[in-house]
Order: structure tokens, then C-alpha cells, then sequence
């Protein structure tokens, strides 16, 4: 009983990073997983948001945003419609919380960076993509800062990552690509670190509500994804990885 | 090791459900959870958005707000700064969602039901008091269109509550009050039905990670809470709660 | 030839006043009339708009709000729609400019009194019922004011209270009824002290012009129905309203 | 003790009505009071809004708006701040409400006429000044469809005009400019038919209540302001005024 | 083969130019070009927008709008559409440029000038006999400055007027009026200076593309327009602008 | 006198056209401009607006936006701030009425062909890109629906393409990259056919006026871009292009 495109229920898609994507940014990241791609961008600003004036923290906060035609059907674009739409917005809080629980925000200054992640397609999973890439991008905006010698070293706690798992049919699955997502009745985001923790679980059973053992089946399959995604970051990052294990020590 | 208002750490606060609190929605509900007080209600209109035209089915929709003064520094109202937060969309969107997971929306016609869940005092949990409080209006005003002859049973597959869980200092307890809430590292929210089964599962652990353990004893906690609460929406719908369960034989 | 509600033409409905309805905000009153039922809070910040920096004075300003359900049909939220209706912004201006009459703004302070009037359930009348129980909550922030030491003695310049009155068929009739308006050829708003005097007059003959006479019948009734109205005000104030009396010798 | 520019306490400033100003819309009028000049125009538009369709009634529904240099110091345009102000809502439902009162709105068709009162030059009484402008643009669009045969008949129930009232120091005065309404304590504006009947009454005292006297005399004012405005509207109206009288026999 | 208007293929429609059109504003321009009607004002703010803050240099900025009932069906008021339109924006950031380029900005010190450009009627041309009419007012506002003291002269590097040209039908055509304009295959819009230079060209050959010999002809059509309108411009100044041409030797 | 990037001054940056970038859209293009890149997809959407319905008549319409990083500053986006800016609409105006110049929109039936030009990274003349890259996915969006039987012949009547020109220093350049771009007294952008046809001039000298010759030079500078441009549009286009050509003859 395979899958849709021939992977096993565990299996993630193929997954490429690349790293100086476009120019400007401090860190600009493409991440491809199977058809779904998304431009994460991480870019700094020297100042806070007002709540932190004078708090000697620093800020992360992100933005997220689809291509009209990443999708099947042409998206209109929340610039027209003149609001960003809920659903936009629920993920790009993820995003930040995500980001910002991983990183030593007392550690990189008065500045906010600013991630950016724009889909430009769109095939399941854009929001763990995103997270995923942008943690790339921000490990690059870091050291960006520290090469200028406006950090002593990289404020992070952990790697993160994220990925989606559901039960199609009643067959839990991870990394669902958008044919499997549309028919889930169940469908879980879980972001994680590489000390194995969870940073967020969402698990929504809209079409059907779903068991404990269900819920710690999905759970395994999360765990197995990210420990994959977190080796490809690290693979992705190089000598960058290198030096984060050895200011670890 | 008692908490802020003695409770033990297993223990949900005093919750008192008052139906037909107003007089125009089929449903109107006021749900208090020690200090939390919201009001929730539920009103039908005879239409369905565009995409279900001509569908058959019903739909389940929700909306949430604080008032300015519900809060213990003044919010400014959402009107006046002319949209609405992410944070409002995020909860608004739940409340429906896990609404829709336990009615039967074919089974009632091509119908809009509006949930409106208004925060008069907030003193954390508002969101899952809201979903417990609007199952039951929203009970009420299943049970308003079968008295007037227009569905002939209550199209509900189960009951469904929710409740706020969290981890403060090292401790997992349940039902957080706001000052519990602002301290604790790791927050979720559970929505469950009345087999014990999950609807959504939101965990958050912005300041910590957190292990499987912590994440199983949470869940532990919203399967104690949830079933409370169950049993108080069912003490509060009274012969209605009869009549539910003599249709569901 | 009885009310509706079997009233005499000059009667007000029964009104209750209920103070520290809320706990955060610093006043917080409900306010029912009939079967209108009004939340007024008043809500001190330490701030003043930017035309009043640096002037020594305080400012009050209200918003008015009605909940979705708070109507026969179901109203569409303010915030949904991304703009404050005429009616609310007229109702909202109106509050302000009323409560500001009889208060010293010179007398607090550099400080901001935020009024929310947030409509429970609307049966006619609820902008009068928001000024009169709107008073009743400043007082009450006022007062918090004078007891933490942050003012001497309590601004006021007079009670203030308001009423409603119109033309039904040909009668003039003292504090209408949702009902009782829909129908009314001529609908006035009457705003008073408790010298007697006038603060607001807002009378509308969309359906029909109106005569002098009749002007001046339904100012009779407006003066009656305001008395009586700042009669309560004072009971529900209680030893405040001696202190208030005390400090006016 | 005479007033600013010379004029007793009961004398209108100079009134010139001048028809068709603008060449496109139906009825097109400036009217100048003194130093304070408004377009009014009357466009017809051959629908209704949605609440009026199919009940072969018309519609008449007004908008006002200030240039931004028509005021002392330059206001910034209600497009560029993306939202319409409270006071322009407030004054537009006046001059809506009140042309609606004097028209009977079954005798014109499913028609909505467009009123535009756009204030060149402000001097005090805008919206009054709107109001009596207004009347006579609007007489010249139903003139028009009377012209092209599309009513048989003028639907006018009477003639309509405002005029502003106020107390300054403590003398009440007829039709206040800019320098004396910003001087005043009580504020009022005037609707009245040419039958000497009120159709709208707003008086406000933010800076001082006042007495039912007060309120008397201003009124006593409003009617010979009114009247003496009616009779220009008919000057101006000129052969027009004729045909109105004669259908009224 | 004569105009709709009878005019030849390179004549202008007549141009009247009333200054002091109305009193607050330091510049305040009527110009008419045939039926076409724009007031232009000119108004100083002691501020500057945040990018020059401390620049020591002054800006000018202008804003376009259409009354409603200026064009032959009503256009819906870009305050209650809630957005300004894109042909909008276009226009009044092609008049802030035009002005912009012939105004000395470090000459007149930390200061806005606000031009606005509101179209009475609109008969083909407006945004060009906006630009004609706003170089009067402008002007008038920079006397203004001079007189008081503020500036010790006209920072004016030349004179500035703009017209339209196009082909209708086969035939280059100078000034068009709102039927040609709408029947025209290429339409260009041409900003010059009084030295007979080019500030803005716009050629637009949506309907059909244009040779590089259209152009030219198109060109020389425009020169002639804006020669004529520059001396009506000095006209218009009168001694004012004697004192120009003295302040350029 | 090279120029920052080494080259002549009559010298396109070097354009890579890559077709089918993305999976969705009918028609799909990443084009390269030295370091500016733009994804310019077109979708077929089977309505048209309002204003053509029961025309028989398809449109082009266009939207463009710049993704955050894209720009040396981080560039806050439209969707947040609740507007689309000036400069976007003028772009995005300017793009679709180039388009809409050269297709047959009589001749694809009632259908809304949505072009969105996103760019990537922004180095000097995004605009242009978007048209010229916008062109290619045009025509196989065309070509998409005469595959599928939908039309019968591409309904084109050129090619079309766009280029920067501008004088910087005194010299005239082409295609300005953005440090050109910001030094650039002159700026203008050339729409122009594969029949040497101009279809927009849009040239603006806010910093210096300037003279018939130099537009004249400037305009030969592009039409020697465009040239080129068409060239490599037809190269990207490949067989398509044949098949073009075939059908003109």
C-alpha cells in the first residue's frame, strides 16, 4: 500500500538547502521539500519593537506569505484584499514562537530580525518547510553578526526544526505532500529540537477525533522526521555546524 | 506545595454554566470558570456561506472577543484599530473548528450557526471555557430548530470540552489560572470529547522545550479535566441531556 | 390606552444598577434597563492624548460597542468589518461629550478616563443607559483616584444622566422600548444634570416633523425621567454619594 | 455690543444660491453663508441599495466631505488616513435623514439620489449650509426625472433648510461663523420645514449645561433663520418654486 | 475636419487662472481649461516628513481628488471605498514630481508644502492643468513665505506647466478634451519647463502602438501647448511675476 | 569611462529566461537581469471583472510585489501594512496595459489572464523585467489553452518587451542597474514591439529637466534593448516561437 509517490509511511521527502538564495539578506535560504518550495530569508534591523526599548533584548519575529500562484488554484494576494488572513497569521507566530524559543534573546543585542518566508510552491507542509529553512537562514544572519564582531558567539540553544504528520485513511503518515493533507483525518505539526524535545505540538482532528495511541504514533513519526531534518540543517551548514558544536563544548 | 487559590495541582476551578443568559440567540450561555467569564452564544441564520451553496450542509462558525476592560491592563478594542489580531483569529478559528468535529453538518440544513464567545472578565483559559460554554448554546440552538420542526434530531456525534494544562516551575497542572498562565514554560490546550477522544492538541513550550513525558502527564491532566467538564455541560443541559442520550440509543 | 409593557406614558421601565460588575477596571457598572442590559467601565490610564501633553489636564473618552447577539438579528461585528459604523461613532461621541460636561478635567490630572459601554442586550434606549450608568463607573475610577491619594477631592461638576423620549402614534411617552421605537414618528435623546439643566438634545422627526408643542412635551417628559434616573444613580452610590454631596458644601 | 463682522444677534450672514454650478450631475448648486461656500450636488443613479430592492421605493442618501484647505489649518483627507472621521459620519446621516423626511420616497421609483455637500471654504455651519443647499440641488434632480418623464410629479413634501443656534458669553445668536461657534457654550443646529415644524434639533452644551429658556430663545432663533433661508430657496428656485406651489394645490 | 469643439488640431481650450480662489490656504488657484475645473491650493506646514527631519531641506508633496459628481457618472469617493485608487496615486505622485524638479527644496527651509488638486469638473486633462494650476498656487504660498520675513527669495528655477496630446483617429491632436481622450489611440502627457525642456513625458499606446515620428509630432504639440500656458501662467502672476524674472538676473 | 559592472554604455545586463519555474500557473518564468530577478507567472482564471461579463472579451490583468529581502533595505510588506503603495500600482498598472497592447483580447474568450511578476531580488529595472519576462509566460499560458482546444490560434499581435534607459552623469545609459538607477538624472522606461513600435515612454527628469536630444538619444538606446530583448524572448520560446511565427504569416 504505498504512498502517492511511492514512499513509505516514515519516509520524508526529498530535501534541499540552499544557502545564499539571493543576496541581500543576511541569511536568504531556498528549502525544497518534495514539490513544496519556500524562500526563508533572515534579516537584520537595529532596533527593537517598542516593548523592548531599553531591555538590552533582542527580538525574532517572522512573516509568511504565499506566492498567488504557489497554489493549484491562483491565491489572491493579502496585499489586495488589503488583510492578512487568519490562517497567515497563525503560522507566522509559529514560525517566530518556534525560532525564538531556540535562540538567547538577551544574547544578540537591541536588534529584531526579521525572517521572511515566501512559498513559492506550494505542495503540503509549507509552515514545517518554513521552519525548517528559516532556522538555516537565521543560524546565517547569526554569524553574520558575529563575523562583524557585534556578537562574541552564537546565541543558540538548539537546532530546530518541524514537520507534519497525519492519518490518512487510518494510516498515520509523515510529511504529508498536499494530496495526502487534503484528505487527513487527522493532521499534526510538530516542531522539535536536537536534544529530542518539543517545542510545539498541533494536532487538529476536524474530521475525526483521534486516540492516545494515535496521538503517540503520530508523535514517533515526528520525532523520526525532524531528527532527519536536524542532520540535513547540520549537513546544509557545513563548517557553520562545526563551529556551533564548538562553542557548545 | 498548594497553587495561588489552594487548589490541588488535578483540580479545575469552580465553573458554573448559566444558560439563556440573553434573550435573542437560540443559544446564550454565560460559562464562568473561577474569575473568567464569557459570554457565549449561538445564532442561527438561514443561509450558508458561498462555497457550500446549494451543498445541503450546515456550517459552524466562530467568533471571539475580549472586552476592552476584561482584561487587567485596557485592551484597545478591535474595531478601533479597525482589524483583528492574529491571537483573536488563532482562538476564533479553533472555537469552530472544534465545533464543527462534533456536529453533523449535513444534518441540519443549509443553516449558518454563529458562535460568539465575548470575554467579559479574563482570567486565563478563555478559550476553552469558550468552546465548553458554546457546546452547550450551541446545544440549545440545535435543540431551538428541532422544537420548531425543522430538523427532526440533534445532529451531534458527541459532546466536546476543553481545557488549558500547563507546566509551572517544574510542576504539570491543570486549569490555569492567569497568573499561573503568565509563569508557566510549558501551556496547551485540549479539546476533547466526551469517548475520551482528542479533537485538538495545542502545545507550546515557548521558554522550554519540553520531553514525551511532561507532554503524556499533560495530557493525563486534559483527559481529567475534560471529562469534569463534560459532566458539568451535562448537569447544565438537564432533560436536554436526557434527550441526547435516549436519541443517541 | 397602556404600554406595551403596561406602563403609563410617563414611566420609566425598572432599572437596576449594579457596581463593581468586573474587577480590573476601576469603575465597572452593569446598568439594565427594562430588558436593556449595558457593561459601562471606566478604565484609568496614566496618559493623555497627544493635543493635551504637557496641558495639566485629563481627558474622558468612551466607546460604545454592541454584541453580535445583543439584537433581534444578529448584528455583524464592528471588528469583522474593519470600520465603526456611523451610528456607533455618533452614540460613542455622544457618551464622551456628555460625561466630560460635568467633570473638571482640569481637577485629575494628566490622565485618560476610557468609558467602554458594551451592549449586552438591546430593548431600546441604550446609549441614554450607557451615559447614566457610564456615570455611575466614573465615579467610581474617580473616587479610586481620591483614595489612592492621586487627587483630593472628586472633579464633578453635577450628576448627569439621560433618558429617552418619542412620539408613538400621537402620544409622547417617557423611555422607549425597542418596540415602542421602531414605531416612534418622532425619537429624542435627552441628556440632563441634576440642576435641571440641559447637556444634549438630539431630536429626530425622520417619519414626521414636529411641532413646538410637541418639543416641548417630550422635554417635560425628558426632565421627569431624567430625575427620576438621577435619583438612582444616587442610591447606587450610597455613602459615595454623601461624600459627593459633602464635598459640594 | 455688536458682533464680529457687524451683523445683529439675529441676522443671517449674506446667502447666495447659485444653480447649476457643476454641469454633469442633476442638480448642482454652491451655496455661500458668508465666508462658508459648499458644492451641493444631486446625482441620480438608476438602483437602490440592497434593503430597498423590489419595494419600488427610492432612496436619498447624502455624503460630505471638507477639502483639505477649506479650513484654517489644512485638514488631511479622509482617503489618505483610509478611514471616514465621526464627525463626517455624524453629518452625513443628518443630511441624509433630513432630505429623506421631506421627499416621499414611494413617489420616485427604485431610484437612489447621490447628495454631495463637498466644503470649499469653511466659516462655520458647514453642515447646515448643506443642508439648505442640498434642498434646492435635489429639487432640480427630481425636476430633471420630471422633465424626462420618468414621475409624473414632484414627490416634495415641503421645503427643508438648517440653520446653526448658539450661546456666546451669555447671548444666544443666529447663524454662528467659525470665529464665534468656536467661542461658544452651547451649540445648536436647526432642520425646519417651510410648515414652521422641526425635523431635527441638536444642541449640545460641552462647556456649559443649559436652561430650558436658553433653549427656547435659541429656538425661537433657529425659526426665523429657517424662515428666512426658505424664502431664498425659493427665490432661487425662481419659476421651479412656482410649479412647486402649484402641484401643491 | 474641424474639433468636436471647433478648435484647430493645435490649439488650447480657453485657459482662465483665478488666484486667492478661496482664503486659508497660502496659494489658491481656480484654473479652468475649457469645462475642465481644478482647484489647486498651496499650503505651508512647519514640519517636514520624517526622512528630511534635520535635513535643513523643505519638501512638497500633492494630492489629487476628483469631487463626485465631477465626472459624467459619479465616481464613488475614494474615503468610503476606504483606499485610493491606483490612477489616484499615479497622478498626484506625477505632480509632487513636476513641482519638485523646479523648486530650489533647500531654499525654503525645514517646511511641507501641501499641494492639493481637487477637480470641480472634469473634462479631459485634469491632471495636467493640475500641475498648470499648482505651479500659480505654489508660487503664491513661496510670496508668501518671502513677505513674512521666512525666506529672502523665490526658490524657483523655472516655470513649470503641463498639457496632454494624442492621437484621434490618424491625427495628432493638442489638449484633449474627455471625448477625444477617450477615443484616442495614444495618449501623452508632457511636463516642460519655460526653457523648453522635458520634466515628465508619458506616452501610453494602450489602443495601438506609435512610431517614433507620432512621437515627435506629439513632442512639438506639447512644446506649443506649454509655451502658451507659461505665459498665461506669467499673466496670471502679474507683478509677481515681474519680481521673478528680476529675482533671475 | 566603463561603468560599474564593466559595461558599454549600449549594453543589456547579461538575461537568462527560464520557462515552466514553477508547477501550477499556465505559464511560468524566472527572468534574470543581471543580478535583478522576477518570477512572472500567468494564470488562467475562467471569469472576467464585472465590467466585461457578456463581452465576449477576455483581460490581462497584472500584479507585482517585491518580496521583503529583495531589496537592499528590508522592505516592509504591503500585506502588513494594510496598502498597496503608489509606486506598486503604477508598476502593476503599467504592466497589465502593456500586455493587454498587444493581445488579441477579443480572441480568448471570457477569461481573466492574472499575470504576477514577484521579484526575488531587485538590482535596477524590475519593472521592465516583469514586462519582458511577463511576455513569455503570456504567450505559454495562450498556449496552454490552445492545447487544450480552448482557442484557436495564439492571440497575439507582437512581441513585446521593456527596458530602462536614463542619463547618469551626462551620459546616456542602458538597462541601469541600481546604483545607476539612484545616480540617474533622467530615468525612463521603453515598452516597445517586434515591429520597433512604441507602446509606453514613461520618462521623468525630477532631478534635472532635460532636452529633445537627449530624449531622442535615450529612446534610440531603447530600441536597441528592446531589440535584443525580443530576441532572447524568442530563443526562451523556442519552437513556440516557430509556431508564432507561422501563425502570422
Amino acid at each position: 500500500m504505498a504512498r502517492i509517490d511511492g514512499r513509505s509511511f516514515d519516509e520524508v521527502r526529498p530535501v534541499t538547502i540552499t544557502r545564499n538564495y539571493t543576496k541581500y539578506a543576511q541569511g536568504s535560504v531556498l528549502i525544497e521539500m518534495g514539490e513544496t518550495k519556500v524562500i526563508c530569508t533572515a534579516s537584520i534591523e537595529e532596533k527593537v519593537p517598542p516593548f523592548l526599548k531599553n531591555s538590552g533584548k533582542g527580538w525574532i519575529t517572522a512573516e509568511y506569505s504565499m506566492l498567488p500562484a504557489s497554489t493549484q488554484v491562483r491565491k489572491i494576494r493579502e496585499s489586495s484584499r488589503g488583510k492578512v488572513e487568519g490562517r497567515t497569521q497563525e503560522i507566522q507566530r509559529l514560525i517566530g514562537r518556534a525560532l525564538r524559543s531556540v535562540i538567547d534573546l538577551e544574547a544578540f543585542g537591541e536588534r529584531t530580525i526579521w525572517i521572511d518566508c515566501d512559498v513559492i510552491q506550494a505542495d503540503g507542509g509549507t509552515r514545517t518547510a518554513a521552519i525548517t529553512g528559516a532556522f538555516v537562514a537565521l543560524v546565517d544572519a547569526l554569524y553574520h553578526l558575529k563575523s562583524a564582531g557585534q556578537i562574541s558567539r552564537l546565541p543558540l540553544k538548539s537546532y530546530i526544526s518541524a514537520i507534519s504528520v497525519g492519518i490518512v485513511g487510518e494510516k498515520p503518515l509523515l510529511d504529508l505532500c498536499y494530496q495526502e493533507d487534503s484528505n487527513a483525518k487527522v493532521d499534526m505539526n510538530i516542531v522539535m529540537t536536537d536534544k529530542n524535545e518539543f517545542v510545539e505540538v498541533q494536532g487538529t482532528g476536524e474530521e475525526a477525533p483521534f486516540s492516545k495511541e494515535s496521538l503517540l504514533e503520530l508523535m514517533r513519526l515526528g520525532e523520526l522526521g525532524n531528527q532527519h531534518l536536524i542532520k540535513l540543517q547540520k549537513e546544509a551548514l557545513g563548517k557553520l555546524a562545526d563551529e556551533i558544536a564548538a562553542e557548545g563544548e
